[in-house]
């Protein structure tokens, strides 16, 4: 970093921080900024600060939000909620336009073996969504792993003595794969087949 | 981007103008952001402003800096003075930590077919400095490609009458490799330059 004066290396440093990027990548980004306009590098980092101030947790669903409770609790049809490990699996699914239930965020998954128990995720604020009534089916669509399984088997048996449709997003979704980088074809295929666990 | 709240949405946008960020990564970048601390994200955000704000070209040599003439120029040996055609080339060179002389950057090379001529880059800067005196040797150090090869000529043909030695950095196959993989016009530039041994 010594050939680099202090507020590009700076740059470089926070750019570093982001998934995948390396100190190459990083000094491409912090001279792309450099070239910018003042206006763009200004947007850029008011985009920053912007995301930080209004993204919040959907009090019902735990997805991303800048409400108290997101759009797609507040407006879609919520007899079956859908539930996920993390925020972008929501957004792998809202792109297929085809799902009109609600969602249920856990962040995370059961997972013993890296310290997380079931008291560590959402499965209460779920269970808690269920008891007021309403829901017809709740679709386990965790990961097809094998955290991801388990917490869905966990959940089922949770939901099940309450007169509830568990069912489980089909094995299209090939083993050992994550939901964000599933192709539609098969995402879709796998909503359609699910089946009663 | 229509699955994206407005916040993330333009944060996304915002990252997809970096260099090779498609919309995916630009995603990627995003969630990072929104996990990260209050404190890290406001960093990240200032870092952007300190760099636009405090970076600037040194008015000797054109390589950035946050003065008016940048630490190279202050503290090194004027009387070698190696073209550069970006800023990032001189961080390749000063990543050796083997060069003891000064630099100039052009800003760009010429090239017709794109508009650029002689004017659009810092010839004249150039000239200028080797018009003050004390300096011995140019080193061209322009791309070896067809706008880095014709503008080196057009700087060595203007210098040469000046009294000054004008080097080019060699070309040939890149150490660690093998022959049988480099190009054509590579090898035949190997061959032709071959030294005594």
């Amino acid at each position: 970093m010594d050939v680099f004066i202090e507020p590009i290396g700076r740059l470089m440093n926070e750019f570093s921080k982001l998934p995948g990027v390396g100190m190459k990548t990083a000094q491409r980004y912090a001279y792309k900024v450099i070239a910018m306009p003042e206006s763009e590098a200004r947007a850029f980092a008011e985009a920053i600060i912007n995301v930080k101030r209004k993204v919040r947790f959907c009090k019902t669903c735990g997805n991303f939000t800048e409400d108290d409770v997101c759009a797609i609790c507040r407006t879609r049809d919520k007899s079956t909620i859908c539930v996920v490990k993390e925020p972008k699996d929501v957004i792998a699914l809202e792109k297929l336009h085809e799902y009109r239930g609600v969602y249920h965020v856990l962040h995370g998954v059961i997972d013993p073996m890296n310290g997380v128990t079931p008291n560590d995720i959402r499965i209460k604020e779920l269970l808690q969504r269920v008891g007021e009534g309403g829901v017809k089916e709740v679709i386990m669509a965790t990961n097809p792993d094998v955290e991801g399984e388990a917490t869905a088997m966990y959940i089922a048996k949770l939901l099940k003595p309450l007169g509830i449709t568990v069912t489980r997003i089909s094995r299209g979704v090939p083993i050992g794969s994550e939901l964000e980088y599933a192709d539609e074809a098969t995402l879709a295929r796998a909503l359609m087949e699910r089946k009663q666990i």
